[in-house]
């Protein structure tokens, strides 16, 4: 038995990754019940709608869940920035008979605030984790307040003792392979991420606090080989994604069960800041990392229309297809069964 | 007990990854001795050095031991790209006071050729390893003739079922988080290398014959994580790198030591193909990986000069610094001490 259930309360060693974009309350109730810690991503839901999936999961479960956020500094839009963009995306918008006056202000994501506290402090869940970072020093202490257990991603050594100094209880090591974006906060330097199996152990050797494994893992045997490393438990996304609780779209569960899943890039196309996904078109055409997307997440405006009108038309060429880089535990069974599997019961 | 010992004849699942230019026979002869396998990387060697070095192995132990050998297609030389190249290094030569007019050939790297194999012949080295894919099957059938077991490295799944299909005896899944040259050669897209914990099991999943773990592992608790991925063993580099019996410069030794060691890159500066090294300097400044950089092994000559002015004055500023993400498992210890510890048995 690992440290976890003392920590979190939950009976398997088995966190299911929020994952903004692709499930909603439906997934984390599921992996709750099943005795593994829930997740519900709350960085693109609005103050009502995360009422709304937080009612639904009281509702579900008396299970501990885990609620999360983004930490980023929203940016000052920049104009010349926008217009590098929306230059580079000019022949897509020619293609594909889009105006580029009509882009709206495209989905945002919001980071934690005091008034998101607020609405969290009615439902006092639990967990709650943070990405890019923590929010201030007087927004961790309101979470606190109610008792609940504060964990974050570190991509480095350097940020896992970072996260430990400012009063995390559990770091969460989210290696390179991880699909989705990268929590990286003290560094805008991609070569700086590195794999699950150099990662982990080194943070579980600079940290006091227990460390979760992140990235890659797919498998039960994933999983013990996480544990061996000195992980308490292990952070799944990708394998989920097929489960009929996610509300991963056709496009996206067909590309996760192609040959195209063997190969993913880091990408700051679709928000501006790195985030790993299946390589499509328009990662392959502007490379996947390109320095005209403008800063975090004000890049997904003008791709927006993109995404939506190649989604018409079936194609995914346009669509952030967020995958780590084993998608090969991907399966189309029920999240509390997966959940089971992964903690080796099934 | 793992199939490792049947196929290859050691006793312990722990292969000393060959590495050219910090290593010769004295770290393979420590390691087979121990019980693992050790490894002679011949590529910067000359067919007398090679002749020399597996002398000294055949006269140092009756252990099996590995021979390693390159299998790029040498570049044709281009006048332009090289001359980019000197423009790009212009301000150290004037730094330095190097008259770009002395840059000699510079260190090559020689591929596994007819008369390589046959001077290889004299000694029936019973492992070989390839790197870079495979050489021409003549030369797989020479290799055999002697009954060497064959293994090659693979960094995508792709790779791997090449390298089966090729009819090697064993795969060496080397994760992104490895140290010195990445094996890729069938792509050149460096976005394609993924982390072990990724890359392991889906290669496992792939291909019918047992399966080498390399890349991040750096002590017991690592080889056993990848032996419950499914590896039969583990190749293990930079750990072996601080060891008496390496040949590793003292400049890069105290690199290894430092918190420099926490950020390495994939870089072409020092050869022209991506290999992973500790940031210093010219890779910082130049950026890692460069497009004016010419073919692998053409770029090592414009940067020796450099190299060698600076290491003179006691900085690794243009040093090749290869090591993995996972260096904490150095230890200024012997091979053989190493060797059973990172077996679990010290």
């Amino acid at each position: 038995m690992t440290p976890l259930p003392r920590l979190l309360g939950v009976d398997l060693p088995i966190i299911q990754a929020p994952m903004a974009g692709v499930q909603v309350s439906a997934l984390a109730v599921a992996v709750s019940n099943a005795g593994g810690l829930g997740s519900l991503p709350c960085a693109m839901l609005t103050a009502d709608a995360m009422r709304s999936e937080l009612t639904a999961i009281r509702a579900q479960t008396d299970k501990p869940f885990n609620v999360n956020f983004f930490c980023h500094v929203p940016p000052t839009p920049s104009a010349e920035r926008e217009a590098r963009w929306r230059d580079a995306l000019a022949p897509y918008f020619a293609e594909f008979g889009i105006d580029p006056a009509t882009i709206g202000s495209g989905p945002g994501r919001s980071p934690f605030t005091a008034a998101v506290a607020e609405a969290l402090a009615e439902f006092k869940p639990p967990i709650v984790s943070f990405h890019f970072g923590l929010p201030s020093p007087e927004l961790m202490a309101r979470v606190r307040s109610w008792g609940a257990k504060i964990l974050a991603s570190a991509t480095t050594v350097d940020e896992a003792r970072w996260l430990a100094e400012h009063g995390v209880d559990a770091v969460i090591a989210q290696g390179n392979e991880a699909g989705g974006h990268r929590g990286i906060f003290l560094s805008s330097d991609i070569t700086t991420q590195i794999g699950t199996f150099a990662l982990l152990p080194q943070i579980v050797r600079a940290v006091s606090v227990p460390v979760i494994a992140a990235g890659g893992i797919a498998d039960s045997k994933g999983v013990q080989a996480a544990l061996s490393l000195g992980a308490v438990a292990a952070q799944i996304g990708t394998s989920f994604l097929l489960c009929p609780e996610a509300s991963t779209s056709a496009l996206h569960r067909a590309a996760l069960k192609s040959e195209a899943a063997h190969h993913t890039a880091l990408t700051n196309l679709f928000t501006g800041r790195p985030a790993r996904g299946i390589v499509n078109r328009i990662m392959r055409e502007l490379g996947s990392i390109s320095a005209a997307a403008p800063e975090f997440p004000l890049a997904t405006a003008a791709i927006a229309p993109l995404r939506a009108a190649a989604e018409k038309l079936g194609s995914g060429d346009f669509s952030p297809l967020w995958s780590g880089q084993n998608a090969s535990g991907c399966k189309e069974i029920s999240a509390a069964e997966l959940t089971r599997e992964l903690a080796g019961l099934a």
